[in-house]
């Protein structure tokens, strides 16, 4: 039985064995003499196997007790599979049948079963291979706003919401991993930064551009200290599958009490530095001009889509101490209401901009890189295309207080390479 | 034996037979047939009771089960105690000897023993008899600079801090009054909510400003979210003793983690309420002009302590995550450090005017209010100098963007005064 042995790595020939007997895995796949295994995992943390039979196919997920991007010699707790299921159960929840649904959680070996989603593709991938994914930008922009404002003070009772607060504090870990390699490494000289070829002088000029590096540190603080609501805490479009009709979010362990701006800037980073690599992937100029529009106007639809939905939700599910109904609709006053909503939108702008700058640095000068990137074989063209998402980057995190809209964004995105 | 019974109230009476043999009480005190026993506690929670023989003296106090300043139609829990215990071996450890020593905690009993400071007096009650406390401002600068910088993540080690926030996230119920009887109920028509005869137009008025509800809620938003450091949470001039030479900080039943500026700006409050209030207190003009001027002085030094003090731990002990030692000083550039210590200095500040302008509101119109006012016989009069002050909380506030000192905030106190 699976309880009675200690951690042990799962691999593709023992899992049949291992798991055989669990009901949550022979019900829906029927017996493990007829279990097809592969291991997909591709992220930088964790085993991911793909098992399937003739009746179906699930997806088990075992976290490893070191950082798989780095090796043993960087040991990591296996308790990040605990703090995944329990963000999992909560983002789930909170909008439904966004995240895979889960079968089975096994704290000693540090493994969930989840459904397998088929046949959706990473995001990035799809989004690199030219694939539209019409519905990303609306989908993600619901999950974000009802993901953050459902887990706030704004909405649920504070009794919960401070449990919630104090358990996820102990993802110690994974928070710790998230203020080093995001918000400080890539500003300094650190062992594990990596760069393309080219880009020393970038690379050097961030070391000594004070604005910057105080607007990374004043981010660092947000992330810290604003424990505004439950974060994915990774919402990168490697944590995103999709088809043309479904979106799905996928990866929570970094789960943690943050500022909202934090998923929704992270996010959209990744979408602008597609943009940024669009030329490298997509054959002739105008599909790259074509794929680029995409990308902007997915991000731009996010933004509106969040925006919107958490308007509606600022409307119709205030029940949280941070609520305020009681100061302005039971007096009448609704325009207040609707002031305090603009000055909190204008707040997760202004952080989703800061962190998105902060995410772009910490992709191209930092450990963890995008694979919109990395595939660029000729590295004068990748540094070049890279040179202008850290001079974007930079425009984000220093002057977010002064870019309004998704559209001064996208301009930006525009300045930036030179149009 | 104490730890065998319930909880049950002390009283005057039983307190010698059932603390008589503890040790705690006996080495100090002597044999409990010689204690003197007085119940003195005069704030709204708790029994406060002052234990002396011919050697010495301690305090015993003990939660109720109930808000004494309600009734018992108001249960409240006793792990209060647990928290004022945890917060105080803290705040002591931060800024050594500026809290009670403590002698002895029974959490059975909701019970801490400590210290009895002689001759200390409650510093509010101090101000009102005219006594001048000149080193009131710098030693509660200094304490706030030591407590809150040492308690966040400027300093103390993550995990340590992250699991203290987790621990103070369970003191839900005192964070509930903070958060309902002081953001929220002075800004309605709540059943609590009291106010001098002649300030119906006053708090009428303030139900319809909705400039001012914004900032309420911005400043409750704030309050709830921006876990930065251990506060204490109701550091208000009751909460603080003193003697001409030395000043203790009592009291810390209501410790969370919070923004740094709520305590610096409940402090500044005080200090600016009873100097609207000083003319009630202090017989002619030329003296009540000199407490008036030595209140604003003793608020300004406060401030300018703080800074200084936060500023030297700023360049001396930043060893926490977001310490950024790394992007600045060890780059060799200490002026990116001093820009940054601008700047969280800048939001303290900032937070600290908001907090003070809802805090004046909170103690004229909502449930619990300052002798300073309250001690003025004539109604007429008290309701015009809380009328004023007021005003003044209001423009702090609204405007707490754009009052970036504290000369600019005594301007405004005069202005508030028609001076």
């Amino acid at each position: 039985m699976l309880e009675r042995i200690p951690y042990r790595p799962l691999d593709c020939a023992s899992l049949p064995q291992r798991l055989g007997d669990r009901p949550e895995l022979l019900a829906p796949l029927g017996p493990a003499t007829g279990w097809r295994v592969r291991e997909v995992g591709d992220g930088n943390l964790n085993l991911v196997f793909i098992v399937e039979s003739d009746a179906g196919s699930l997806v088990v997920k075992q976290a490893l007790p070191y950082a798989r991007v780095v090796g043993e010699s960087w040991p990591m707790s296996l308790d990040r599979a605990f703090f995944e299921h329990e963000a999992l159960k909560r983002l789930g929840a909170r909008d439904p049948g966004r995240v895979p649904d889960l079968k089975l959680f096994d704290p000693t070996q540090a493994l969930l079963v989840m459904e397998h989603l088929t046949p959706h593709t990473v995001v990035r991938r799809a989004l690199m291979a030219g694939e539209e994914l019409p519905r990303l930008g609306e989908h993600v922009g619901l999950y974000l706003a009802r993901t953050l404002f459902r887990g706030s003070d704004w909405s649920l009772p504070t009794a919960v919401r401070k449990a919630d607060l104090a358990l996820f504090a102990g993802n110690v870990e994974l928070a710790g991993i998230t203020e080093e390699l995001v918000f400080s490494d890539p500003f300094k000289d650190a062992p594990l930064n990596r760069h393309t070829p080219g880009l020393e002088a970038a690379a050097l000029a961030v070391r000594s551009d004070r604005a910057l590096k105080i607007a990374a540190q004043e981010m660092k603080a947000r992330f810290a200290t604003c424990a505004e609501t439950l974060l994915h805490g990774d919402l990168h479009t490697g944590s995103v599958m999709a088809t043309a009709d479904d979106t799905r979010v996928i990866d929570a362990e970094f789960a943690l009490y943050g500022p909202m701006g934090f998923d929704v800037g992270v996010l959209l980073a990744h979408l602008w530095m597609a943009c940024f690599a669009r030329s490298a992937h997509h054959g002739d100029a105008p599909s790259a001009d074509r794929a680029g529009a995409r990308l902007l106007a997915c991000a731009e639809t996010c933004w509106q889509v969040f925006a919107a939905e958490f308007a509606r939700l600022w409307r119709t599910e205030r029940t949280g101490i941070l609520g305020g109904c009681d100061l302005f609709e039971d007096q009448g006053d609704s325009e207040g209401s609707e002031a305090a909503l603009a000055g909190q939108l204008a707040t997760v702008w202004r952080d989703a901009l800061g962190f998105a700058g902060i995410e772009i640095h910490r992709r191209i000068l930092g450990l963890a890189h995008v694979a919109e990137f990395e595939t660029i074989a000729d590295t004068g063209r990748r540094a070049a295309l890279e040179r202008r998402a850290l001079a974007f980057g930079r425009h984000l995190a220093v002057n977010r207080h002064a870019l309004d809209t998704p559209a001064a964004v996208t301009c930006a995105v525009l300045a930036a390479e030179g149009v």
